[in-house]
């Protein structure tokens, strides 16, 4: 099959690593408005040629848009507005109630796929693409109802061979979840990095005993600005959210540190340590 | 070298392996109040033999106290009371400037040596015990000015065995360091683990799309209670100063979230992502 990848970062470029190399894609082809993306792209094999998106649409049979969520919807319409009916289009966004709510109305809103594969490093641009980012993650399929049924099999059998784990949940529901298990993450260790580095403003050597559960805390910090300031943006009510319960939950620590009451500092320690239900 | 391991858990435990795997141990006595730490540690092999402090102060040179931060000033003064000249204590506790002031006037202070190796992982009791716990890892020896500098060799010594690197530092400031690079990361992990617990009290699949970057955050959650307690407790001061800062951060993302203030939370991000420079 041919396949189109449209932005060709760390998300778009791990794909179009495994897709080939497992036989997915026989042929695929990079669009990215950088022309240093796009360049990198085609030096280090990650695809085969580069052309617009308008030349792409005459090729291939499949369409990934990996491109930061401000841009997502907008490129989508576009590709949707040049399909034809053999053609399938998805993204994979990290917040999927905007896009689908704009997508919602067009008229070849079958032809669109909703996804999230939830996967990444801290790192981004074709250089940070890398085989074996999906497997065995988990990949969020949205509003499922909307898309034609042939599309979406054909999107479940490209993530089965990314060895992902297809979840079907609204787009709604899927951008509650998210705040909850990523995106609250990052905005922590965002607000952590800060601490310190203005701790280190009077302090040279803050850093200098920083040891590895510093660096697990503070790793999601390194994360690129452009990818995350539209995910904030665009999940911002229920970041908000997930936020406060966040303050008050670090409030509650602080009450109980600064009065000394062991009994609950200690009673809310336990209560956290039950994640070890849920996380290996 | 004979020496005595008081706390048979991670910490002595895995110093226990690596001491006496690298030579710098032949005989290795265990003294621990429970009884199924004693006898796990003597039927794993990391100590040769269990007995009473009493017995232990007969046979050995050096005393290793890695008990929980709130009973080491009480043993480190048990072990002093008990010594000659020509043996040496150390503790390994995770605060250093309430342990320091309280043995400042042992008549034998200069016996003692109080060191923070900087090691360890979620998991805790003589099971987690590990060989390399420490290596490549930096250990803390406070106010050595108050020890013999025989004593100090010696420690020195057992700690390159380790292969850790030695950095000399006032408790006092050991103690505001730690608080930024790893008290304030467990305090934020318990409460990011509260705030998604309880958001599963009514969505019972909230765990399900956990990620990675999920993982990593809360993984310090999972820290036991009995270690982590009295730590928070005896460095209350500076842990609430940090957790100040933190909150005051948070509360900028909030606002800039909030408001929809793009350039602002950019601005928050981008000086987070400067955190690079010092973490790998």
């Amino acid at each position: 099959m041919n396949i189109a990848i449209v932005g060709l970062g760390l998300i778009g470029g791990s794909m179009a690593i495994d897709l080939k190399a497992r036989g997915f894609a026989s042929h695929i082809v990079g669009v990215d408005n950088s022309k240093l993306n796009s360049a990198t792209a085609l030096n280090i094999g990650l695809v085969d040629e580069i052309c617009t998106l308008e030349e792409a649409m005459t090729k291939v049979e499949l369409v990934i848009v990996a491109v930061p969520v401000s841009a997502a919807a907008k490129v989508v319409t576009q590709v949707l507005d040049l399909s034809n009916d053999n053609q399938v289009v998805i993204d994979t966004c990290s917040t999927k109630e905007k896009i689908c709510l704009s997508l919602k109305n067009h008229q070849y809103r079958n032809r669109y796929v909703a996804t999230h594969p939830m996967a990444g490093t801290e790192y981004s641009g074709p250089w940070a693409a890398k085989s074996g980012l999906y497997d065995s993650k988990v990949v969020v399929i949205c509003d499922s109802e909307d898309s034609g049924p042939k599309a979406v099999d054909l999107v479940k059998k490209m993530y089965d061979t990314l060895c992902m784990r297809v979840v079907l949940m609204n787009s709604a529901n899927h951008d509650v979840h998210t705040a909850y298990i990523s995106h609250i993450s990052h905005v922590c260790s965002f607000a952590l990095a800060l601490t310190v580095l203005d701790k280190e403003k009077d302090e040279k050597h803050i850093f200098d005993l920083a040891s590895s559960g510093f660096d697990t805390t503070v790793r999601l910090a390194k994360s690129s600005v452009d990818m995350w300031l539209p995910i904030i943006e665009q999940n911002k009510d229920n970041i908000l959210t997930v936020l406060d319960t966040y303050m008050e939950k670090l409030q509650a620590f602080r009450t109980s540190i600064q009065n000394g009451d062991s009994d609950t500092t200690r009673k809310l320690i336990s209560e956290a340590n039950t994640i070890r239900r849920v996380i290996k």
